[in-house]
């Protein structure tokens, strides 16, 4: 936790601020070993950023001065199309792409999408919240990504994601084509990442059609958690 | 498992080759539904790459027939000098820095490393190239890269990384420094990451001596997992 989200309700009406759930407890008494009078790097959730002084430290509540004056980092210019990966992975994935500063995330259907995967209670608002969460207090951001969940393919690519994709350099991610991913772009992207084994041919196809260039990582083929920030730091 | 990887005991003398393991054969049956006269991607470890032809599937045999032909994809010109990470992470390290094309990595003891960390069974060396044989798989790779442990940092960092890092560019990932991690570099890289939390600054200074410059990512600070494939995008 490189940063303490605050929640609108853990802060009171003269710059003061106070956590009572166990998660943030334990994390500020073990790991950061805090006392009174020392300073963390705070964040109000979708809002500024700075440092609370602690005033006091109970079993079930920790109190602080706040001194909220800087501007979360910048988020990256992109939106993620991502075919919904199988449930472990996905939590550390919204984790990943929360402390990346991803803040538009589509998670689709795809072919080689398991059907069971959209059962999973992992994909639940508090279960997806609370990964994007971690990310960013991983990352020391306050700004939550949205997630959309999108369960058909076919009219999500046809009637969507080319106003979605709109001004902005639209690129998949397949390993099978000639074209290598670009480095350090400027601008909007929009990039679709398919699930373990690939869009299939069709997918490939269609997103050509919604105005996505296939680009590759070279030899290699990454799992999706890998490919991500690989993509990420090479695009951005 | 985007390649099959054979041991040198799986080899017969007429070109011919035929696995008996559990793992690869009901991974081969039930994810590539395999049938005989299929071609599949299939390398030797530590050696040639190429197709081979299903001449006959058992339950617990399948045999094949082989054409090596090709080398396996490039290295990274990188020696990774890694803290310890968690064991569980350890094990998806492994396999994603296998993935990707690395081949030297020096394990090393950091301030911020557990202690019991070394302890794990995930350290013994048939558990580390299981890890490394997935993350081969997965890339459609069949070089082994080598592993060190190195359980004092002080000696290791003072007697011989200097050696090891001589004639390469030495970077040490450390979210505290004004410098940015440069990119597209080319020639040798030696990489040192840090443990959750970090080298402390003594350690910082002692990498410094040997060579090695602090580079940063950019204000967010990252999990190990998510640094590793982000540097080396960046990087390469």
């Amino acid at each position: 936790m490189n940063i303490i989200l605050l929640n609108p309700e853990d802060i009171d009406l003269n710059q003061g601020a106070f956590i009572s759930d166990e998660r943030r407890i334990n994390h500020i008494r073990t790991i950061h070993k805090a006392q009174i009078g020392d300073k963390m790097k705070l964040g109000l959730l979708n809002g500024a950023m700075g440092e609370g002084l602690i005033t006091d430290i109970q079993s079930n509540k920790i109190s602080f001065q706040l001194n909220l004056t800087q501007a979360a980092p910048q988020s990256l210019p992109l939106t993620l199309i991502l075919a919904l990966p199988r449930p472990k992975m996905l939590r550390r994935i919204l984790q990943t792409v929360a402390t990346l500063g991803v803040k538009n995330i589509y998670l689709i259907n795809s072919y080689r999408v398991e059907k069971s995967y959209w059962q999973t209670p992992f994909l639940q608002e508090e279960a997806i919240r609370a990964q994007l969460t971690l990310g960013l207090e991983q990352g020391g951001d306050t700004h939550l990504p949205e997630v959309h969940l999108i369960k058909r393919f076919k009219p999500f690519v046809e009637d969507q994601l080319p106003a979605i994709a709109n001004g902005s350099k639209a690129l998949v991610a397949h390993p099978y084509t000639n074209e290598i991913c670009p480095r350090s772009t400027s601008g909007a992207v929009t990039l679709a990442v398919g699930p373990e084994g690939g869009f299939i041919d069709y997918e490939i196809d269609m997103l050509a059609k919604a105005g996505f260039a296939a680009v590759h990582l070279g030899d290699r083929i990454m799992r999706v958690e890998t490919a991500i920030p690989y993509l990420l730091a090479r695009i951005f």
